[in-house]
């Protein structure tokens, strides 16, 4: 765990001159992940919880829907130019009667019988490939929890502190717990490994929580709480517009911008509940965000 | 151009209660790339520029190095489900001689003989790829020139503007003239539709240019950079830790942390002119100099 950041000589320079100093860095390597023995992928991410990024991934991807239908997860012997093992290979044994996943660059995608890949095509691809329909979560959170979320994700970031460098993920309950938090310098793994720590941890599908992601919403991101059966998904900044396709197909609730006092609900209001009186209105902090949108 | 971004009714909600009102978001849509009708990728891109992107993505990735090795890149005529065109599957035919991509998953990658896919070899991979050495170009730039690069990007991101959701990369010279600046979804889309733009004015290798991005600083951003021949990459945010070892094997200039008027040089620092008058300067200069400050 060594390998979360690594620290780095550097000049910085500024009107009052130039300053040797050490910064820490978000640590990037990368991480192949095979299963059976065949690369499925190659990721580069932050190392660390790896297992639960490999899980996170295959479920992401429909390969596997519970803990039960991976045999064992673990490291490759190769090792690098140091001789020491690298702990950048990964391959999992998927238990008997799980089928492997295609390879190759069709695997995800939204290739049509025809040469019309699209944005239809896309959502339709998650649509035959969820286990878990998010739809069928009747979760509803209050406004007051989800603006607490931020915040709550910001003081578990502890690799961002001192990098400035990474994204982060993060799980919470509808009443507002905060279950597990994952950092990487790729969004993405960061969803991956929240979603294995939650599949080793017996919690799919995670119906009555909600995702939360530091950045922006994509496409792939709603597609990876989609698969996990995830009704809500939260951002602090902006969805695209497939993001917010895929979230209404599914019959999820997107929410971005979500910061101080206020938040845009994109798709499936009827889980953001009513504001209570509690909420401790700040018309300065109000002003402010809008000045940002 | 219709499709840069897509307008949706949303709803806020803040401590005043809830708004319907109507929100810009930023477009993502599949592209699908082809080399001679055969999948080579698909990536989620903002639409526009794809021709760019495609020229940017294959130069990124060592197959073409000038315009002269694509005899022609065209969209194919397929449809989606409302009978129009997607163009989003995009087919480029190489020109005589020139070798087609590999495909697969080990396309990109560092796998080495054994298990032991490492940093070391993500670097290696990039090394032998190369056509055009950063290394060799003895572009200066000037700390205030740089300081004015975040402004000038974020001047003419139109659609980060209405959206929110938008990445950036822009293209400089090192005197400061602003040369292209593309946009979108996915930070290496617009780095690539940067470099594609180049590639098609006929201006790869890009010796004596700055590449800027809005964000952070990936491997996989240097790697682009590098393979365009660019020396000096900056970026208003945290470089990872293989960014900043790439960027040194390369002998590139890395920049992060661009804001205001001060930045951190983590690597080829000698590109950043006052400091290469401190580091190249003999004693007595350096001591006229202070005694001149």
């Amino acid at each position: 765990m060594g390998r979360v950041t690594v620290r780095r000589a550097v000049v910085k320079v500024s009107s009052s001159g130039r300053l040797r100093k050490v910064d820490a860095l978000a640590a990037e390597e990368p991480l192949e992940l095979r299963v059976v023995g065949r690369a499925l992928a190659v990721t580069m991410r932050t190392p660390g919880q790896d297992v639960e990024l490999a899980h996170g991934f295959l479920l992401s991807e429909g390969v596997i829907g519970s803990l039960e239908d991976v045999s064992i997860a673990r490291f490759c012997e190769g090792t690098g130019p140091d001789g020491q093992n690298t702990y950048n290979v990964l391959d999992v044994a998927l238990a008997e009667g799980v089928a492997p996943p295609e390879t190759g660059v069709e695997r995800n995608f939204y290739t049509t019988s025809s040469c019309g890949v699209c944005g239809k095509a896309a959502l339709d691809a998650v649509r035959l490939k969820t286990r878990f329909s998010p739809a069928a979560d009747p979760v509803r959170v209050s406004p007051e929890v989800l603006c607490g979320f931020p915040d709550a994700l910001r003081e578990r970031q502890k690799v961002f502190e001192s990098t400035g460098g990474l994204h982060a993920a993060g799980l919470f309950t509808a009443s507002g717990e905060l279950l597990v938090v994952r950092e990487d310098v790729g969004r993405h793994n960061a969803v991956d490994k929240v979603l294995g720590w939650a599949l080793m941890q017996g919690l799919v599908p995670l119906h009555g929580t909600v995702l939360m992601v530091s950045g922006r919403a994509s496409f792939e991101l709603v597609q990876k709480a989609a698969m996990a059966g995830i009704a809500v998904l939260a951002a602090v900044s902006a969805p695209s517009s497939l993001a917010a396709e895929l979230a209404e197909e599914q019959g999820m609730t997107l929410i971005g911008f979500l910061r101080g006092s206020s938040m845009n609900v994109y798709t499936g209001q009827e889980r953001v509940s009513e504001v209570a009186s509690v909420v401790r209105a700040s018309a300065h902090d109000d002003r402010a965000q809008r000045d940002q949108a």
